[in-house]
């Protein structure tokens, strides 16, 4: 980032339940709680020239509305539908309409767990996936969009 | 419609993203906007005696709330539950519940799209279904509507 | 229609069985005749400017003759092909061909019946589809091949 | 329960469209009305020394806080999540949380209804599952848990 | 059968290929030729007081036709529906039309050969199905009907 | 059946539940009892020169004797192996066995039931099936065996 | 129930292997010997004044006939089958025939379990199905069939 | 070919919509024109010693009695079915019948296209099959009968 | 074996079917009776220091009865359960019970039959499986057992 | 081929087993032997002016190598990928860059053998396939290659 | 084997990942390490007449070849092909050459494990097959070939 | 990384096809060449303190042997193995036996590509799968091991 560019904006979207992480299942979900999750993407952020804007919902409807905004402002989104991620074709749809890039991230490594979590209905229209890696998977898709976007 | 009979309410129901019409995926469902089709419903249902109230929601609980309103008044009902279609019991049951007819409109050939937009939990609890006709899909469902509810 | 500009021509087509509609299975199809369906679409055809040549058959090669030939001369095609929407793929092929709209109609709402009822060869290569709202759907494709082709 | 010893909280909650019941589809669900399973479940629980908190929502975003919360509190939870409960991952992922026993109540008898109703997101992680004996079902439910949590 | 009492008329209509019995595969089908089938027909009906119409068609169009007759003319049937049994819903549709009693028929045991001949299309709206009784299954079928309808 | 000959042993036997006929879902099976069965069954073996040995278990193993014993003296079988049909290897097993033809008999039409009653672990081991046709299929059966046995 | 009214009979049958309760995979299905679920059950039956007459047995046949007798009878059951249950058409067919209430109890969470342990012949032919409250779901059961039958 | 020896006949048979060749979705079948076809195989035909008599219906039983004809005769078939390849059992019965060889020609790359495409009912009853090589392939079936058959 | 040492007591159970060994299938199953495999078992297990106690049954609850001591007792087990293997979770469950190790025996090579003999119930809960070495595979099972049990 | 112009080089590409034609499997791939089939190709190469370069090879990567050089040097190839056809993906992605045709070529008739020959993933990105015609498809494969390439 | 005989060879062929037994997750596959296997076989061959050829490859080519010599010398072959058990066609018609007897052997029981381990494209074209009896399950292979083959 | 601190080594570790990165489908896998690759890793790795050992193979058995050794050496890879991905469980079964991180990478978004390619044999036993972020997946996946590593 040259000194003097304006720091871009790049939303962090979270889906159903993850308000909760660090309570909720650590041996799946690792002990981060949701205010660290929100430190750790907004300063690994900040470190690649962005800023990031990390929200969080049990809402469909406010995910939806969320994406519409980022699609009408060009936004790059970072996000991690967490169980809508395999059965929602609305947030699907919402998804494609993005321009800027979308990463889908997923904080446990899904492919070990239940059969119904292998199949994502938004890896279709994400730019791209990453799986596994923990929560440092948000500041490894907030530097691939760093470089990208 | 005799002159001096008041125009019977229909209610148009919408469902995720389809706030965004015209600006969504302009290839698969048109340039038509959003007010575009308000305007266009109310219009085609005035021409048939109806009087159009029609609604869009990202929010499912909403949906189900007008819906039942429309069970409880024995309104009909044209619906075009995007997403949903394919991915709400929910949805279905309250759709199950209605007596007046319900039209199931689809903007897009729906067939023609990803293999999970071919099934749809609403068609069975459906009067019947009007795919693919574009957003003269809701006329014609007006129409029939006031030909037979 | 301006006056002075000649009626347009539309192919009605039906296939196997419908010839005897209204004797057939009255709970599912409703009891108009075929001879009532033929009359039916000529009147709607004649409202809204189109001159519609209803015939059916039982012969699956006479059906493909007459999409080849509604092929040759640019004829949009009203089609409730029964039995064979779930079976043919010679149909498909033949419809494929069409380069004028293509409205598929079901009587009956297929949803609600056999699993086998559930897949169409048509839907995909058709326009659109009107399912379930009895013979009234012939007169609404009529009306939107009237308004679009 | 002990003279002395305060009632102990458990929630039941229930998912889309079971305000409308006794509205709805009576042949499947009984006459019984909202308010009345309330009041059953109310006076079920005094009765074996609980104190039922009893709510509906047809906002997926809302059972899932009150899902929380019971977590957080270690509170027992009595659940009929009606058509989620065969579409909603999300759901399953909040209920995974509890700590305390978490009893599936289903008030008709799925297995003889429709294929999609076979299959539960909710079972596999709840302590057990009660289906196809009415409004009783929560009764029973609740006694289960006087003995058990 | 009563003296005096007019035989009754049966149709007993065989479908594509079968013209060539006793030519095709006999390993399969036997050595009975067609018109031996034919023979046997009209002499097991006589014996049991029917007067049997045996026909064979390749086309599919035709036996529609046929058995819209027998529907129109309380006549019960007899049918071999060949390869068309595992395919056809069009044939399947004009069956279901029937109401004196149909007895489907194969001569070889289809549940000794491949996989797409153990489903039927017609055995769900036939009275009784006879498989793989050789031709004689012809004459068990006649002597039910004469016995029932 | 030439005078002096002595007529031949045939063995007609039920599974489960069958001893019930009659009382048991008359809709489905009839008003025939199983008494009335067995009487049934040796009248028409009588008919044909055939001499029917008529019985009825619950108990798959002693149903598997009466095979092995049926294979060992060459004795046709008539069979309704009732819910066993779908489910039981081991017969079909011993009535691979059988040397005599086997006929595999139901009363009702199984074809229009539940979809696990559309497949027999029976009938690629038997000589024939007969579906549908009431008692009356197992004297049609006797019929067949006294022909070609 | 009040004085001087006889206690009403009820059935609790136990399929293949439950006879070794407690000895039997403790992690699944507790410590409760299958003499102390015996016990439970009629102490429970008793204290809603029912007389529970439990049995138990490794032969489908005699489950068959105990079922039979409660048709007959009209006595209601409590059913527990556990193999059989994932694999019994013929246990399905006779409790078909109950006219009683028929209650499904299974001890263990069948739904955490193997795949094949998710589907049940019996629950489309039962009133109600209790599953995973161990062996009080037969208590449960059982004050159920004292307040419904 | 010896002189003097008389040349050999060999049918090519092509099934529905094969006469439109050339106006048929040239993209994917290609600009040649179905006279052009016919002129092809029988220059191709002559070239190898053959005469072709080549045909195309859209009638599945005239194809069918042109492979009965084939059949007693003992000629060589190549055999385009178009969309019966997919669908017809009563094709692959008379196909089954023939002694002389029997190719199988598509124009296109089937496996290239619908999944439905995919599968022949045709080919275990084939010779072989040449597919996607155009026009062409049936210049080298045509060639490779006069070197085999 | 030490000499002295008291023979280790092994259960070689036999299912359905099995005692007609010699007699049944022999080109599936070879000529030794079933005598002979007695003989041989014992045979077998005297040479590596076992007493085989060699059963067969037709009748699964008196397996299930054979199981459970086996499992109160502690003792290895050889078991053939032929037909059952592919349909009996009851039998699995017995299985599951047993200690000492369990070795499943088919005599013939399941693999290259029927696609529904490819499964087994028993050998998720077997220690080792042994198919298609004819009777021998019980001879290497109990060679095996005094090794490792 | 006009003379003066040098022959155009054309891979032969055999995959694993087919080092041992002739040895192999007589009954399916026919007693030519390997090299009968390259010399076969060679003979059938200079016939139509190309220049056949036969390989075959156990080893997959080495066959990828073959066509990474095929795809630099826009040689045309004929290939037989034998076992592989059915189970590589990387077989398939190497198949995908060449920009010369690729046809794919089977001796035996791969549709009437099991199940698992039926699917090719070499076939999509194919030109054209041949089946079934023994090695003389090696043949017709480089004459419509020295037609077309 | 009688003195003076020559020792019969015998091949002993091990898959990819086999040389790291031991090393690899010993839970699963025990603490032999392969030096220790190769021993154990040797000896174990010995000890019955044979003597073993024991060797491992990572690369499928050189396996293919092993059988290829195998089926030329007509030696017998113990094959333990591990991951490739799975996915190999090609080695499926390697083995499918063999004519001396070929015994599947697996060290771990697949049927405890993933589900893709429960079908083999061995098993159909071995002789037999060992499963789950450790290493040991070499030796009974070995013992089996000294007397069969 | 600390001054004096060793770099660590880390395996890159490139499957079938890859190396023609650049050449292969660009529309695809972008224009990197396999070169341009391998230095962007050496780069990426040395900016975080590893070195990076790249490599890429044809052969399967290459790449289990560099599995085998990174397993012993207690490495981390970064493994891209392309077509093998889909198809290979040896693949798995090697990695299955890595201790240190397995980060799974894929240039190409492959659930937007055919339906077979969305299924992983690696992703459950890696510890992370990064897809679709083209070359930089690999600079990623580096970074994620030098912090966790």
């Amino acid at each position: 980032m040259t000194a003097g560019e304006p720091a871009r904006p790049v939303l962090v979207l979270n889906g159903p339940n993850l308000g909760r992480l660090g309570t909720r299942e650590p041996a799946i979900y690792g002990s981060t709680s949701y205010p660290d999750l929100v430190d750790l993407c907004q300063r690994a952020a900040a470190e690649v020239g962005l800023v990031a804007d990390v929200r969080q919902t049990d809402h469909e409807g406010e995910l939806l509305g969320w994406l519409h905004a980022a699609a009408d402002a060009g936004t790059p989104v970072v996000l991690n539908a967490a169980g809508w991620t395999h059965t929602s074709v609305a947030l699907r749809d919402a998804c494609a309409q993005l321009t800027a890039p979308l990463i889908e991230v997923h904080i446990s490594n899904v492919h070990r767990r239940e059969e119904f979590r292998h199949h994502s209905y938004v890896s279709a229209v994400a730019t791209g996936v990453i799986v596994g890696l923990g929560v440092t998977g948000y500041a490894l898709a907030l530097r691939w969009i760093a470089d990208h976007a």
